[in-house]
């Protein structure tokens, strides 16, 4: 593959990009036809999931799709779901070669894809920049592959590691810059993901704000016993921006029903140790259909996903002040005996962002 | 001035760097100097703070001076200490124009070298790169005006603000290119500082190792009672290397004659609400002729510091683990009631280094 194979795969890349958090439980793919060096047709998938990117950028590219190549960040799908398949779509426009840069694991897919492409004399390349479009993709394939969405953990602090003061002052820790990377955050994840705890204490909205951004991640609490105020922001904007709850089975029934009531959708989970389990949470989530699930806290609930080994990435904000012992901090006890036990990231990008650091990490895989 | 004007200061600044933590209770001063745009000599302030800067670069000079721009990081003395007045020197040299960062606030000084250049016909320009030197000579500026050495703090941590696991578990949370880091850092000052508890549990020696540097900072240890093993590293080695305790009045004087005793210089200071006062041990310093202070911790020290205000500059080192509440705190309890109340810090670097993140930040003017 050239130079100019990699300069049209990462420029589809970066289109699929503008779907995450929009498109669940599809996936957020990039497409671009290029003929004759030029690029005739741009696409990505829309937001609900459809159209495809195929789709939206073989309709771009018209009559010039004919002997075109086309660049995909993942397999095209070869069934009939709520659209025609893209491979016969690419076919059926003529396309004479096609670049993908990673296999759709969908057992649906699973290289039949490819294999229609092939079948019909195309032209197939697979393999470039997959490592992007696996780390772009990697809620749709965790969920597709694992049954559970991404967790992205959001961690911002002072200095020493504390979220608020003893008396819980937190107001603010980080920067206007920080914080509205929080919003831009929020805005690529399918939903927003709290604990009962910060719900009660922060009585937050969690909507992307200052953004221009019309769409709203799902607002997603976990709360065993329901404990949360009805006259929250949660609860009086839940009709309009969805909430859903994540609860024990032994919660009292008639707050089921009123939260339910205010237009909660009610999700019953198995506890584990007195607590529920976030791998439960989880997978209920990804039945549900989520593919990016951004965790903002509090300490309790973000112990507990890095504990199970279920927080995929880190994204922590670290201010520059100092707020000593007694100031809350960002993570609850982990019952970590020795520090080879303690989960690990691998660090994959630190910035300035305002008067903070931004600094995100992966899970080290074992 | 010119751009070459700025250039050449900014080599003296950085020959002027290689003085630091090697030559106090001078400054680290950098000289270079330049005939019809020729660079005909350059010097730093030598180990043990003389020959002076402009000294070794004159010599290096030797008839070339004549005529020549001389850049000084640091305005030239005016007095006879230990070696005649560099202000005389640069002056009987021949020396026409003479460009100087910042003026020496030393009593002695404070302008004399400035007005013995001009009374003897010199081009003087000062203020060039003025905030470069500020912050490379902060440790003598800080001695001269407040009398006591910058401190900078380390603080190196897991994600979330922990040194050690509940078990004291610490090796290693960062990388060894971080941790070489340290040793270089420890190279730039005069001395190294941790608490007793610190000395306790760690029995570290504090020394520069592994970056064939000889030179060794004073390792100072702050310990009200004494109550530290007599067996330890730093007692085994404090001939070789000057080990400085600072301690309570009220300390055992048998425990005080048995540190003398090992070769380890005794210090008095007086104490503040149970513990030692930091500025009582930093002014104990500066009377000693520190003026760059590493504090390593632990959590008690670095927090009494920056609850005083005696941080200067915070260094931290960032490791992609989590560790957990029952983690041990990199800040011992600070007794802030609000947020507005916490010390802050502006933000200097963030970096990437090996797989951790370093970031360096000073302490905001108010």
């Amino acid at each position: 593959m050239t130079q100019s194979d990699t300069r049209f795969m990462r420029l589809a890349l970066s289109l699929g990009r503008r779907g995450l958090g929009r498109c669940a439980p599809n996936p957020a793919v990039g497409c671009v036809i290029v003929r004759d060096g030029r690029i005739v047709g741009r696409g990505w998938t829309q937001p609900g999931g459809r159209p495809h990117a195929e789709t939206v950028a073989l309709a771009q590219a018209g009559a010039a799709s004919r002997g075109a190549t086309a660049y995909v960040t993942l397999e095209p799908c070869a069934h009939h779901g709520h659209t025609p398949p893209c491979a016969a779509a690419l076919i059926n426009a003529g396309i004479a070669r096609v670049v993908i840069a990673l296999g759709d694991p969908d057992p649906r897919v699973d290289g039949g894809g490819i294999a229609m492409l092939h079948a019909a004399g195309i032209v197939v390349d697979t393999g470039l920049c997959a490592d992007e479009a696996r780390a772009d993709l990697a809620g749709f394939l965790s969920r597709v592959t694992r049954g559970r969405p991404m967790v992205t953990l959001k961690l911002a602090s002072s200095f020493d590691g504390r979220i608020a003061t003893a008396s819980g002052d937190s107001q603010w820790i980080t920067g206007a810059e920080a914080r509205r990377h929080v919003h831009a955050m929020r805005a690529t994840h399918d939903a927003v993901m709290i604990g009962a705890g910060t719900a009660r204490a922060d009585d937050p909205s969690l909507t992307v704000r200052g953004l221009g951004v019309e769409h709203q991640p799902i607002r997603v609490i976990l709360s065993r016993h329901l404990d949360l105020p009805l006259d929250s922001q949660l609860a009086r904007t839940a009709r309009d921006i969805p909430v859903w709850i994540c609860h024990g089975h032994r919660a009292a029934p008639e707050l089921v029903s009123a939260w339910a009531g205010v237009g909660a959708e009610m999700i019953a989970v198995d506890d584990m140790q007195g607590a529920l389990d976030p791998a439960a949470v989880l997978h209920a989530l990804g039945d549900r259909g989520l593919t990016r699930v951004y965790c903002e806290g509090g300490g309790g609930l973000a112990a507990s996903l890095l504990v199970a080994g279920l927080v995929d990435e880190l994204v922590g904000y670290t201010a520059g002040v100092a707020l000593g012992a007694e100031g809350r901090p960002s993570l609850a006890a982990m019952g970590l005996g020795r520090l080879a036990e303690a989960p690990r990231f691998d660090l994959v990008e630190a910035r300035v962002i305002g008067g903070d650091i931004l600094h995100r990490w992966r899970q080290r895989q074992r």
